[in-house]
């Protein structure tokens, strides 16, 4: 390290052997490390000529009471999928009762994400942030930890002892939509999933494949979705194509399932007579399209504000944690049927 | 006034006789007033007491580069109303393009709107602000004037010398649904309208009332929703237990257009053989509905995007105007048919 540099926390906890959320707690003055392990920390943090300024500013300031949201995805799809509105909806009912205010980006990646989040931190724009969207080795989740600023991530759960993940428990939802189609006499099961890096991608998938392999049946076709809009269209014509077809297909969300469903009336292909189509995330949308979407249903308001509110109690002094929030219910309705 | 307090904008425009606007602009040295008149306005306020203070520290300071929003109505609308949803999403894409970031707040009524508005404006926790839902004789406009907080109203126009309204012509879309109606041999129409103060719901009845006596038919029958969410059914059924029933409902937004297909079907009637259906504001609920519901559509992303753009240009010191954002198109689909 240059000594003529500020040390960063990843400096202190490389040189005291410690993780970089512990160093966060320790300069942070927040709990989650023992006083001994305070005192080690801030032994060497001085050492390294790390300056409490920081600190000790945003200690003594007023808050802001305010609470950032950065949402990476194009507007287009924030605009249109359900989720977003409803998620946001119930972060600002509880916020705004509580006299706090939700300041909300939509940038187009995580690159511009990351840099919104600095940007805030180092203004005292907010108190804390919510993530949305936890990746595999998610850069969000290390940049929050080094600068330690408060932050709850909707999804998960995360591997962060600094952040708090209120996660919905799609495993055991997965296993019950597979189980039921299951029993409808499906064998051969499709996905069109959002890249595997997104963690919920990756759990769900996971929980898709034991399921199958549980029951006894042959591993599902699995298609990313990549990052064309007509993306989920032409994976459908692959899925058609293929020498075994699927008799059901299962996707990440309504916008999906809506194309998939178009592509396949185009196809000549009725809903459920010769193929059962199933969505995650039930809305409004699901419920009134013909015929009506069978789907995974989780409370997405209550899911925003029960996300809110472990940010405001870890504002508070709370310790991070880990909270399930909901097991998705399948609902079925008219796109699934029998084989 | 008691001369020990310090006089508000009011006070200094009453005793200059000149309007909140021409005072907020010469104390914030904004254009809008000529020179002299930006002088005479001064010297009054110099007169009582006022402390060019606030204003100062405002030029002085660093700019927030936050916009703020707040949204009166309650979080399940904001979550199931497409319009939110993609408004908030175009305002995001221009704010992020540019750097900016935008604070939200849903809250439930008017009044805790303008304490949220007083609240950010003291703190300089926003550069401006964006209004929605303009009323007639609307108090909000009147704060923002007061406060000279540069505001952008997404609707209207309003009557202000400070605010700039970015508006759709809903007058010349209602005239064009009605003609179209008519040419189908519609003679009883209704509407199941927002309450009356909202200028959009004043305006487009205004226009419905005016297009139906041009044409030489009947009057309406208007109705008018309250604050249960039941009340668009039992609206509904008063309209189809008139002596004369109506044979085409025109509806406020996409949420009351499903709740009074729903009662229709309930009652068993068949849209549009018996009674024909239309709704403001186009959404892909709207398109994937069963029977799906013609629709006003105006792009409602793009009519976010027009509103925080005009709000950026008032920051870099354009003066406040009138845009017209669009006029909405009536796109016919299967809920409307021939009498």
């Amino acid at each position: 390290m240059n000594r003529a540099e500020r040390p960063r926390i990843g400096d202190i906890a490389r040189e005291a052997g410690l993780s970089t959320a512990a160093v966060s707690y320790a300069l942070n003055n927040r709990p989650g490390v023992s006083t001994q392990t305070r005192g080690r920390i801030l032994a060497v943090a001085a050492r390294l000529g790390w300056s409490p300024h920081d600190a000790a500013r945003r200690l003594s300031s007023t808050r802001t009471e305010t609470i950032g949201l950065v949402i990476g995805r194009s507007a287009e799809v924030v605009a249109t999928e359900p989720f977003f509105g409803s998620f946001t909806a119930g972060v600002s009912e509880v916020l705004s009762g509580e006299g706090h205010s939700l300041t909300l980006q939509v940038v187009p990646d995580v690159d511009t994400e990351m840099s919104t989040l600095e940007k805030w931190w180092a203004r005292r724009a907010v108190d804390g942030v919510l993530l949305l969207d936890p990746r595999t080795d998610d850069p969000r989740i290390r940049l929050v930890e080094e600068l330690g600023l408060p932050t709850v991530v909707a999804g998960g759960p995360v591997d962060s002892a600094s952040v708090t993940s209120v996660w919905t428990d799609d495993d055991t939802g997965m296993r019950d939509a597979v189980a039921h189609l299951a029993s409808l006499g499906h064998r051969h099961f499709a996905r069109i999933t959002e890249p595997a890096t997104l963690l919920h991608s990756h759990n769900r998938t996971a929980a898709m494949l034991a399921a199958l392999r549980d029951a006894g049946l042959p591993d599902p076709t699995i298609l990313e979705l990549g990052a064309t809009p007509g993306s989920a269209a032409s994976l459908t014509h692959r899925l058609l194509d293929q020498r075994v077809r699927p008799t059901v297909i299962l996707c990440d969300n309504d916008l999906v399932g809506i194309t998939v469903l178009s592509t396949l009336v185009d196809r000549g292909l009725e809903v459920p007579r010769d193929i059962s189509l199933m969505v995650w995330d039930d809305s409004l949308l699901c419920q009134r399209m013909s015929p009506s979407l069978s789907a995974m249903r989780r409370d997405v308001l209550s899911y925003g504000a029960q996300s809110a509110r472990a940010l405001l109690d870890i504002l508070r002094g709370a310790p991070p944690s880990t909270e399930l929030h909901s097991i998705p219910d399948f609902i079925a309705r008219a796109s699934t049927g029998p084989v």
